[in-house]
């Protein structure tokens, strides 16, 4: 996916849809969600990882919660990756992603991941170019490992716009349920958005090699719920699965 | 490392060694693994991973306990890899293999390993020709990623002869302190001898991107350890490590 520019990309959804009508289409997703999810479990020939990256506010958890609430918490599970500890930083950065990547039969959904190594990392220049232009080497072999031992991978990158960050970021300081999200340094982070956008540009561009990503406009939750929602369920419907027969 | 034909490969050791001479060797080499390992922990910069590969009987639970055996047991770790549990055989190969990858500082040492996947289980044809190709590809980008990352991979295959092994799995079944390794299934195995020498000729062929294969004769175990306890020594010289300074 060479030369996306984020600036050129909307981060809402096109005027003339209808709020109300996606919604609805969006809850018939969630049910077919449901039923293939249960699918996945019972054929256990398959597995789904789901990474979502997006700055803070952009609405990963958001994701789990509203697109993945029906399905049945067995077979599916959220791992967020934070500020890595002392032992998983003593060891490569793929280390304590590869132990969470989803058994056969099962959804793990990754809120953060292995991106934020050339992300975060890069933006406040903690590593230098080589070794990201390494890390970009080995996120795209590590996604080939998985994809090729029937891991499907699905990445989404959770467009806001900086305009809409900021509404987020302050209702965190004024709004009693949400207070617990709030972190001053998400504010300091801002200044860094362009370096963000650009560094984001260049994933896009260089780790499409086990899976494409999937550019999510997320200024508004419907919109971005039915495009994730469509998105996993072609997915999942695209693997033919089958209940498999009696054991005998 | 192509075209090596084990066959043409002696087991032993060259005639004219002296033993007794070799031995004092050892015993001097390992007293300098015993100060390096010291300095690997306290210096944490570098971790060293050690793959042990050979026939049944060739030997490799002796390189534990006879070569590593003054190492402070607080940096050295031995990890067998046997059969796969049902939840590893749910995750791709290396899955349960890069869990226990050493940490900065750690010497751990690999009772087989990931190449399992493409000896026993080509040998068997208990997967097709196709996915050994690509699991050597996940290997070499699996030692890539440990190598670039600040992890030493030293890889042995332990070269026992046919005759040798026989002498040993027979001992099994006389020697008291002997018979819990007796395994019916090792004696079966032998028929396969010449598609396993073949299959670990391909492995030698195929991995050798990340870190070379050492060959080591292993009909008799005191030649063996000398081998090995040089060439760890050797590499772990080849670090350059220091003692860090006062924390203040």
């Amino acid at each position: 996916m060479p030369n996306i520019k984020l600036k050129t990309i909307d981060s809402r959804a096109p005027k003339k849809l209808n709020k109300e009508h996606v919604k609805k289409e969006t809850q018939k997703l969630k049910f077919k969600l449901e039923e293939l999810q249960n699918l996945l479990y019972a054929e256990s020939k398959h597995a789904l990882l789901i990474v979502l990256q997006g700055m803070d506010a952009s609405g990963k958890d958001g994701v789990a919660k509203n697109v993945f609430d029906a399905v049945n918490p067995m077979g599916c599970r959220v791992i967020p990756f934070k500020k890595p500890t002392e032992l998983e930083m003593k060891h490569d950065f793929l280390w304590r992603i590869h132990q969470q990547v989803p058994e056969k039969g099962m959804i793990n959904i990754f809120n953060r991941s292995h991106y934020e190594d050339v992300l975060i990392q890069r933006v406040h220049k903690w590593v230098d170019e080589k070794t990201i232009k390494q890390r970009f080497a080995h996120i795209n072999n590590f996604e080939k490992l998985l994809s090729e031992t029937g891991t499907v991978v699905l990445k989404f990158y959770l467009h806001v716009s900086k305009e809409e960050q900021l509404i987020r970021l302050q209702e965190r300081l004024s709004d009693k349920t949400k207070m617990w999200k709030h972190n001053e340094e998400d504010l300091k982070e801002r200044e860094f958005w362009n370096d963000y956008m650009k560094a984001y540009e260049d994933v896009f561009d260089n780790c499409c090699t086990g899976a494409d990503w999937n550019i999510i406009p997320a200024d508004q939750n419907w919109y971005k719920e039915y495009l994730i929602a469509k998105k996993v369920v072609e997915t999942l419907e695209s693997l033919k699965m089958k209940f498999p027969g009696l054991k005998v």
